[in-house]
């Protein structure tokens, strides 16, 4: 994706980049207005090209909003991701917005689903896929839409996002394991390109190197299948680990299947598997996974708080906002001595080391 | 819900009715029409009241699409779900069409989702949630707005409706546990007013009456306390069941949990644990769950194809959909000698008795 600049760029150059009328360009960022997708494909191509912003413009000549806020999710089989969708579906009912759910996956396009975000003239667009969120992201703040990457964070400062302190949670699940006397850490890591993966293997892997422990590293992508195999590479090897971290819930389940149901190991006796998010099944008695927790219900208040902001206030103002993550302790982990206490009728670990 | 007719009634009348212009009426079911909320909201008040459906005027008056289809869904914690709407939004995606997501739950208002349906001119709705689909279906087919109910059947014959066969797949399941030498019987149900789960019911009990067996019967209500406070009273009992029948693979897996973790029994040598849906965790060695499988997206086509074909041709004939369930055996229950059958890799269950 080319982009000359993205200084002030007027709706002249763009008819004129285009070869269309200016009220062409207008009536292409006009919500109800009539264009021909001949046309608008054109107008929506220059503007892309030139870096046009049409925001104010559109807005005003037209304040009414449309009320329908972009959500677009992968991972479905992860869920984490349900569980965020329903609680954006709730608060932004409350809000009495709408959600138009974009299901995307590492094959979308980023063009088409910008496109569609452009036709629907969304207010806003909350971006929980690892897949497309920096070119996404891009697009849409160049087209003056407000966006919140969830759970990811930007490459670029531009864009908004929520996460919990992925880096500080990861090192606080070395600590923990440290704490329990493992003795050889092994990390299995999601998809390549989602920014959140890499600073939890970042944070586990300092707080371990700090004391010149290794960590043997395996791509999980995601993946089910991936995953096992990741699985089984690290308990057929000659110096199986005690110690897994998995980054999310959703691949630590897999690795406590292999471990129990292929190896006949046992958790937390010959391995202990701790994950990073805490869905539901993590509760469920047959896991009883030791997990970071990431409070849903409040990072996407905050998500939606900061799009309303945007969208009510029509300043891209960027903003990143981190929430601590805690770990609840439950069974899947051998448990240190010191440093686990009950919250609320959950047991959580507090290390002294993590501030 | 009063509706005094399903005759055809003129826009003039509802005019009347309501006391605006017929140009309000007209206005009001226009998409992209000026409107105040007040005039809109007296005009929905009164078509509702007399049944008028705008359906054809609107389209006379604006053969432009909104490609945006409603989904109402509720009950994301159970994985059937959100595998559903995975498969609406790419299945819709591919078509074109767009999402609008809207989360309801049984203190749901019926009216305030239809006028949020109506205020975004969806062309077609999915429902795919118990809580509200008879009140909401009916409501839509007076607004000339093509519903499937997904997973769901209708109490009234003019919706359409995309299912398994509940009461068939439920006798299989029955035959199934007999073939397997089950002795005592019991069924754990779901939401009380969810026509599937009756159905499920309806056809586990008749197999097992034809016998001059009982079952037992306790509610689940789809929440995992529930149906964990229904499993403890199951095998605290003085004659504790030998083979339980949940409804949803979601209660299901609870009926596990509950049966290990809190009794220490074994899943199948003490008790037989039967679902319904196959979702994903029900494959995980953890539980590996026999269950009815239903095919989603074979579902999901059949819902989007239905519904388009009625957008497509302006005419509301209702369809009702059955598709044959397949029992899938895990380890969950014991197996009988005869009747399990390899298949594509997987092992299913094809009684004689059923057809």
């Amino acid at each position: 994706m080319k982009r000359k600049t993205f200084g002030p760029v007027t709706s002249q150059q763009v008819a004129q980049h285009a070869g269309v009328s200016q009220s062409a360009v207008s009536r292409t960022f006009t919500p109800g207005a009539s264009i021909s997708p001949a046309t608008r494909e054109k107008v929506l191509q220059s503007a892309r090209e030139l870096g046009y912003r049409p925001n104010a413009l559109a807005r005003s000549l037209n304040t009414a909003r449309s009320r329908i806020v972009g959500v677009v999710i992968s991972c479905f089989d992860n869920p984490f991701y349900p569980h965020v969708l329903e609680a954006l579906g709730r608060e932004l009912d409350a809000l009495n917005y709408h959600l138009l759910l974009f299901v995307s996956d590492r094959d979308s396009n980023v063009d088409r689903i910008f496109d569609q975000i452009m036709q629907y003239r969304v207010d806003g667009i909350v971006l929980a896929s690892g897949a497309l969120s920096d070119a996404l992201s891009e697009e849409c703040h160049g087209a003056g839409i407000p966006v919140v990457l969830f759970n990811r964070t930007a490459e670029s400062e531009m864009a908004s996002s929520v996460n919990t302190d992925n880096r500080a949670a990861a090192r606080q699940i070395a600590e923990f394991l440290l704490a329990g006397e493992h003795q050889r850490f092994a990390c299995i890591t999601g998809a390549d390109n989602a920014s959140v993966n890499q600073l939890r293997l970042d944070g586990f892997r300092e707080a371990l190197r700090a004391r010149n422990i290794d960590v043997t590293v395996l791509a999980g992508q995601n993946d089910s299948e991936q995953t096992a195999q990741a699985a089984r590479q690290l308990f057929s090897s000659g110096t199986p680990p005690d110690a897994v971290f998995a980054v999310n819930d959703h691949m630590a389940l897999t690795v406590m299947d292999v471990a129990r149901y292929e190896f006949g190991l046992r958790i937390p006796q010959d391995v202990s598997v701790v994950g990073y998010d805490d869905v539901g099944p993590a509760g469920w008695p047959s896991y009883a996974l030791t997990s970071i927790c990431q409070p849903v219900e409040v990072m996407v208040q905050r998500t939606i708080g900061l799009l309303m902001q945007q969208i009510d206030s029509a300043v891209m103002a960027p903003e990143q906002i981190v929430i601590p993550g805690t770990l609840v302790v439950r069974h899947s982990a051998r448990r240190p001595r010191h440093g686990v206490v009950e919250e609320n009728g959950q047991l959580l670990f507090r290390s002294e080391e993590v501030e």
